[in-house]
């Protein structure tokens, strides 16, 4: 059984409610049953969401933990007055302040994505995304210097999901392309490239880690063995390195954590 | 000149710090000018932001917002002792009273990405992306008694970006397979969907808006007309409503809003 129950209740899709909680959850070494309650936008839904809580209480006689992101008065009150769990009220604790910094309302507006698809912002993510996808592993040489960045590195270091987490969550066009034997015996980028040397961000990978993954798709084969990936991998470095270009190892980090660093680099 | 400048401090990535700040601030009509300070993790550079901090405040003459989820103590104090902005601070707001609830204390760890390599989850959230990647827009009819859910629409009414979506953000595999013109001819689902009609969600649009996006690809085409559109999505919502598949429309949302809805609707 899990040590407690979490809920995170938001009048919108929920997301903020549950990257927040999540984030302090992962604090603690607990064992939680997770509860998502989006779309609770009205004090009818705000009710169900209350009983839901108090209920789950009564069965395993702790304290649910309840995560909201509400900005709907009326249903913040109806969960408020009603519910028996731990309230966690991510706006109410800090919007309250902020409104007596600033020296304005706030404006009680629901979801960060309302009428997103109306946005320039949102147009350009989207943008961005079929941009990913039209210059993946290297498909496409044209309007490459559209790209806001161009990765670099051997097959399997990273650059497919990176180059997709920039453009869905920051609207860059990332465009990637792979670093072959070919390359390597001709020891120079792929001829496309170097008009852009610029714009290049290189991945690179520690062999073992990278033979791992490849063996996963193709157990066994040339591709996959360790003696093929510390080759590539030192061929793919020292081109880098002889080039001037910027790169981090993917080894151990997520795609939230190499997107962010590259950011870091691109932007000045 | 914006409004206020606001800063994101993390000792992780500063995803958790900016989702936090982002919808925060979306309660309030601001402009805003926003630095973002990932890996803060040690004394030094806490110090450095504290400098960057304090001389906003005296060049703009107003306080910077300063959204934190700093887990390192030693960071976290030198911030709350130099920085002159108004601080909020998610983790010490929400952190200290949970411990109180749960009867443990937190430990203080840096990140929810931390060696998310090495997790089953992690790799899982990859393999998903590679899924969506290979089964994009009925490129593969492999495998598909794997997906997790299988999207179905009209071209261009949110397929694409709503399967990378749910992969990349929830791990999972979404197929996704266009309602062409030989389809509506046919009047039936293509075959090779049929076995797995159970797991097929619908994404509808409106014609008018069907015509704007595609319009912006393909100027003046037949494809992208009104009237083409008007026929494509009614022969489609004609297709679904046999079917009994269930659908929703994408026309005025995110594909936030999109995946939350699916999410939803196939867990049970």
């Amino acid at each position: 059984m899990p040590d407690r129950t979490v809920f995170f209740i938001s009048d919108g899709t929920g997301i903020t409610a549950e990257t927040f909680g999540k984030a302090i959850l992962a604090q603690f070494e607990l064992t939680t049953r997770q509860v998502r309650l989006p779309f609770t936008d009205t004090a009818d839904k705000a009710h169900q969401a209350v009983r839901q809580i108090n209920h789950t209480y009564e069965i395993e006689n702790r304290k649910p933990i309840v995560f909201t992101t509400l900005v709907n008065m009326e249903v913040l009150k109806v969960i408020q007055e009603g519910c028996k769990g731990m309230l966690l009220d991510m706006f109410g604790t800090f919007v309250n302040p902020l409104e007596t910094e600033l020296g304005v309302k706030s404006h009680h507006r629901v979801g960060r994505f309302s009428d997103a698809s109306k946005s320039q912002e949102y147009h350009d993510r989207i943008d961005a995304i079929n941009y990913a996808l039209a210059h993946d592993d290297g498909q496409s040489n044209r309007d490459l210097q559209g790209a806001d960045v161009i990765l670099a590195g051997v097959s399997r270091s990273g650059k497919t999901p990176t180059s997709l987490y920039l453009a869905m969550q920051h609207g860059l066009k990332a465009a990637n392309y792979p670093l072959i034997p070919e390359d390597f015996e001709r020891r120079q980028l792929p001829p496309a490239l170097m008009p852009y040397r610029k714009k290049i961000f290189g991945l690179t990978i520690q062999p073992e880690r990278l033979a791992e993954i490849r063996n996963e798709r193709r157990p066994n084969s040339r591709y996959a063995s360790l003696d093929n990936c510390r080759m590539e991998v030192a061929e793919a470095e020292a081109m880098m390195r002889r080039a001037g270009i910027r790169w981090l190892s993917t080894t151990t980090k997520s795609i939230e954590e190499i997107a962010t660093t590259i950011l870091q680099e691109i932007k000045p």
